[in-house]
């Protein structure tokens, strides 16, 4: 990329490198649900029907919540880890956030934390972590549904997934 | 192939057509079930105890019937539609074997119906539509979870996957 901006286009290049530089210098973790924003706050928080949905969706990143937010289903607020549990690389619950989670759980006016981190063995162990911290604030915990994603055909989706898909099957 | 087998293997050839030959002239379908089998009845339909289980799966073919024995994890019995309802090509209820289901719910002895056809448009169709033929039988129908694939990251998952992860969460 550098050298196609060297050779083409230099102006562009100082332009790109100042939103870049802006964006570095202004953009910060949110205070109340650590996604990427530049202000103090992000639009989500700001939101009072959000925070009055007494809903709160834990994900692992900022992509997590644009991809749920395109969705337009889910109206209520955000925590977002930024990660997930990794003790054999250094990150535990301090590193993602858990403190301040706790104290959302302890100051009130959440009813339901859904668990939206990624289905894989990480994301099962930060999901079951966290389910423990809400059991312990009392405050109820869900995780989102495993299984056959639409569109699909049966034959073709791995065995781990199917097995989720019938144990996981709903009363018509 | 065809090609190929007469540049390079006349004998395996021939040896190919006997064999299509006989499975041609030797497999049809189960009685029960509909699925492919030599013998009258699947090796599935003959055995006791997947009968004791009272369960029926409901799925759109015999591949279907292959993914979910490799889960190794239902123990009931199948009922192979051979297809979906498809009014505008002219399949109908009768057509998928709708009939002969009809008489096994009548016959008793299942406890709950899954259905598992395909997370399409014309599967989701199907699925409704037996599941109100079990209900007039008075018997337990579910549908199979639809959800996020397990593995996957939350942030490649279709928007229409992610709606039902949602609101097909459960509680922990
Ligand atoms: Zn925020
Ligand atoms: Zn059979």
């Amino acid at each position: 990329m550098a050298f196609h901006l060297l050779e083409r286009n230099r102006t562009g290049a100082i332009d790109l490198s100042n939103v870049l530089h802006n964006a570095m210098e202004h953009i910060h973790h949110c205070k109340r649900c650590r996604t990427f924003t530049e202000d103090e706050l992000c639009e989500i928080c700001r939101h009072p029907e959000r925070e009055a949905s007494g809903l709160l969706c834990i994900v692992e990143s900022p992509q997590d919540v644009l991809a749920i937010e395109q969705t337009l289903s889910y109206k209520g607020q955000y925590f977002v880890l930024m990660g997930h549990l990794s003790p054999i690389d250094g990150v535990g619950p301090e590193e993602i956030g858990l403190t301040e989670l706790e104290g959302r759980l302890s100051a009130g006016g959440i009813n339901e934390v859904i668990l939206a981190t990624n289905p894989t063995v990480e994301g099962e162990a930060t999901a079951h972590y966290i389910a423990q911290l809400c059991a312990s604030h009392n405050v109820d915990a869900s995780r989102i549904a495993h299984g056959v994603p639409v569109g699909g055909e049966l034959e073709y989706i791995d065995g781990n997934t199917l097995t989720h898909a019938f144990s996981g099957r709903r009363k018509l």
